[in-house]
C-alpha cells in the first residue's frame, strides 16, 4: 500500500474519532479549544492564567500533549482543575484516540469547558481533528512575521489567533501589522487578541472573549431544550 | 499493512538514500550539518551570520526547508552563496530524496560546506537521517529551559546546541544553567554555543570552531591522500 493511501485510511479512522467526540461534546454540551503553536511559544503559562481567570465553579478540564515529559501537566494541575498529561512517545500531535482514551479516566463528569494543549508544533497537529470546536494558534513576538505564510495550514484552520509575549516587543524586530496582515492573509476571518502574560496585557479582553463563548454555549442549549 | 510498519519501510528508504548521500559527501569531501529547531529560533538568521562570516573563497552552499514560502531562500540567497529552497508541500522534514535531488541542480559542483535549513520543527526531523555529518539543533531563550527533557529526540541526535538570542535573557524567565544541565541530562557530550544574532556575541567562537570543522575535514582528507 503506498505511505499516501495508509496517511489517508489513519485520518479516516482519526476523523470517525474526532466525529463521536463532537457528538458527545454537544450532547454533553462541553466547549473545546484545541491550542497550537510551535514548542515555546507560551501556551502552558497561557492556560495557566486562562484558568486562573475563570470563576471557580466552572466545571473546565485539561488535557495537555507532549512528546516527554509531564511538566505542563503539573504546572497546569497547581491551579486546581483536573488535568491529564497524554505523552505521545515520538508523536508529533494529538490524535482522537487519545483524546477518547484519556477521557475515559473521567467517565461521568461533565465538562463546560475542555482545554487541549497539542504538542508542541506547527505542521502536524493541524492535520488532526480532535472534535474540538474551533482550533486557537498561538503566535509569540518572538518567532517573526513570517509564520502565518510558512505554516498557512495552522492559521487557515484556526478560528483564533493569540499573539503572545507582547512585552517583549521593544526588544524584537517584530511588526504586529505585518503579522495581522499576515493572518489575514491565510484567513481573513480569524480573531486576533494580543496578550503578554508576564505583564497581562491583553488577558482581560481574552478572558471576557471566553466567557462570552462559555455563556453562548450555555444560551444554545437552554434554547435547544 | 499496519501503519507502524510502513512507516519503518519508509525510513529504510530514506537510510538507504541518506548512505548514499554520506558516501558522496565523504568522496566530494564536503562537509554536511543539519539545522533542526523550532520555527522562530532564528535559524535563518544565523544562517546569514555563518555565511556572512566565512572567507569568500569558501565553496559552501546551503539547502532550506519549509512547508511553504521561498521567504528563507531569498534572504540567504543574499549574502552571494548558491541557496536552494525545499518546500515540502505539508510534510514536516526533510528527508533524503528531497536533499539528492535539490543537489542534481548543482551536479559537477563540489562544495566544502552544505549547510541544511530544516523545516522548523522539533519533532519529525530527528527521525530522517540526510546523509549529513551532524545535526545542529538551536534553541532560543525565549523557548524555556525545559525544551530539550520534552523533545529530548532533538538534542540526542545533535552534536552542538545553539543557545540563541541570549541578547533577551534579561527579558525572559531563562535560566541558562537549567538549560545547559537539560540539553547534558539528554546527551552529555553535546557542545553547547550561546549566540546572539543582533548583538553578535558568541558568534567569533562559533566561527572560529566552524572553520576548524572545515580545516580539519581537508585535513583528513589530506592524510587519506
Amino acid at each position: 500500500m503506498e505511505r499516501v493511501a495508509v496517511e489517508k485510511k489513519v485520518l479516516n479512522e482519526n476523523d470517525r474519532v474526532a466525529a463521536e467526540l463532537r457528538q458527545r461534546f454537544a450532547e454533553e454540551n462541553t466547549l473545546v479549544f484545541n491550542f497550537i503553536s510551535s514548542p515555546g511559544s507560551g501556551k502552558t503559562l497561557f492556560l495557566e492564567r486562562t484558568l486562573e481567570a475563570l470563576p471557580q465553579d466552572t466545571r473546565v478540564a485539561v488535557l495537555t500533549g507532549d512528546v516527554q515529559t509531564d511538566n505542563d501537566a503539573r504546572r497546569l494541575a497547581r491551579v486546581g482543575f483536573p488535568v491529564q498529561q497524554i505523552t505521545t512517545a515520538g508523536a508529533c500531535h494529538l490524535d482522537a484516540r487519545m483524546i477518547n482514551k484519556a477521557l475515559a479516566a473521567w467517565a461521568g463528569q461533565r465538562f463546560d469547558l475542555l482545554l487541549i494543549e497539542n504538542v508542541g508544533n506547527l505542521v502536524c497537529p493541524t492535520s488532526y481533528d480532535l472534535g474540538e470546536e474551533r482550533k486557537i494558534v498561538l503566535l509569540s513576538v518572538t518567532e517573526g512575521e513570517d509564520k502565518p505564510l510558512k505554516y498557512p495550514g495552522a492559521f487557515f484552520k484556526s478560528k483564533v489567533m493569540i499573539l503572545n509575549k507582547v512585552d517583549l516587543l521593544p526588544y524584537v524586530p517584530f511588526d504586529m501589522q505585518t503579522a495581522r496582515d499576515n493572518a489575514r492573509r491565510i484567513n481573513p476571518n480569524i480573531e486576533i487578541f494580543e496578550t503578554s502574560c508576564t505583564s497581562g496585557n491583553g488577558l482581560p479582553e481574552w478572558n471576557a472573549w471566553l466567557r462570552l463563548q462559555l455563556a453562548l454555549n450555555q444560551k444554545e442549549v437552554s434554547a435547544h431544550a
